[in-house]
């Protein structure tokens, strides 16, 4: 295996530096931007179908939204009320920061206070890749097991928030939450963490709080009002 | 993303050699072998649990783990009652025909009649790497959503096998079975299809009497018994 580390490690400092550029036009067009990672089928959409129902009156939304095929999550957040820009990443398993540039030359970057980006579905490969947002946020969701922050740790260590979905499916499954919030404890100490349910609206008071807080701190021209 | 193929393809086509071989190993010591594929957490070890503390009876199991972190699931699997050989891959999203080898080199191959291989928990890169396996079979899971067959289409296409697990889920999850089974047969017609619940123990006859005749059948000494 050890002769494919140098490629590798050549694409991803080339990542790095084009993740840079890109968090720099965000920045210039004051762009608040998550990046949103997740298991196939975590709830990544759906966490943002409820973000934009409940905060486009407030703030101006984008989506930009990795797949390797179809255009199916991009269609809900459109039809939800956000721009949406698709990218297929033609069987690639994460979005790139090239990916990424691609997306942000496709938006007026100055029409929009909050930006989130669904990368694919995969609790792997995305880790490794910036794309230049300012948060990474992790989804899981209950189904999957309480043993996964520990199976998936550089996932778990290289997120800003968790948002921990399908809490309502707490009764029909064997999921130990301490034994899980243990093992994130140890790989991210102190890692703002929501417990929420798409399916109920559980917990998403919370989730949208801390993020319209994060969006209007990050904008002074929001903060002075 | 253009000038990255060339190392890709290399890599991909050196691997299908050593799969070849790996094959040829198994063949000659005459050891059946699936490679189970799946998102994190849909349930690729409780179903090698059950079939080992099933099968152990009648069947000589081994097993092969991959991860890229923790030996959590070979316990498991040795726990259940099988010789179990763990492959951390250090980061790596899938095994590929190099890590089979070396885990192959671990195990007396012929004291064994059936060897399943987890794959590490990811819907897309395993989908690309062969091992030398006889099946490769998929275990979806209805909390991960009826839309998967769409989104992932590659992985969807390559398997020979599909278990749908966590039926017991059904009443509290919208998931349109017909939806996804609609998907599944546009991208591979006639796919051989088990609908169980490793919690409830429902629907595990069918996988199982399956499995015990796909050992049996290529095996001529047994079915000449």
């Amino acid at each position: 295996m050890k002769q494919r580390m140098p490629v590798v490690e050549n694409i991803l400092s080339a990542n790095d530096r084009l993740a840079e550029e890109n968090r720099s036009r965000l920045e210039a067009a004051n762009l608040y931007t998550i990046n949103l990672m997740a298991s196939p089928g975590a709830g990544k959409t759906s966490l943002i179908e409820h973000t934009i129902k409940r905060l486009s009156g407030q703030l101006n939304l984008a989506v930009v939204d990795g797949d390797i095929a179809t255009s199916i999550d991009a269609d809900r957040a459109a039809a939800a009320g956000a721009e949406a820009v698709q990218i297929n990443t033609g069987g690639e398993c994460h979005l790139d920061a090239v990916m990424f540039q691609g997306a942000l030359n496709q938006l007026d970057l100055t029409k929009y206070d909050l930006l989130m980006v669904e990368n694919v579905g995969n609790l792997i490969c995305p880790a490794s890749f910036k794309l230049g947002t300012h948060q990474n946020v992790l989804i899981a969701s209950i189904p999957e097991g309480d043993d996964k922050p520990y199976k998936y740790p550089t996932m778990y260590r290289g997120v800003d928030a968790l948002v921990i979905n399908k809490i309502d499916l707490m009764p029909y499954i064997d999921f130990d939450m301490e034994y899980f919030q243990r093992g994130v404890e140890v790989l991210n100490p102190g890692l703002v963490t929501f417990q929420i349910s798409c399916r109920t609206g559980e917990g998403l008071e919370a989730w949208l709080t801390w993020l319209q807080k994060k969006v209007a701190s990050h904008n002074p021209a929001d903060t002075d009002r």
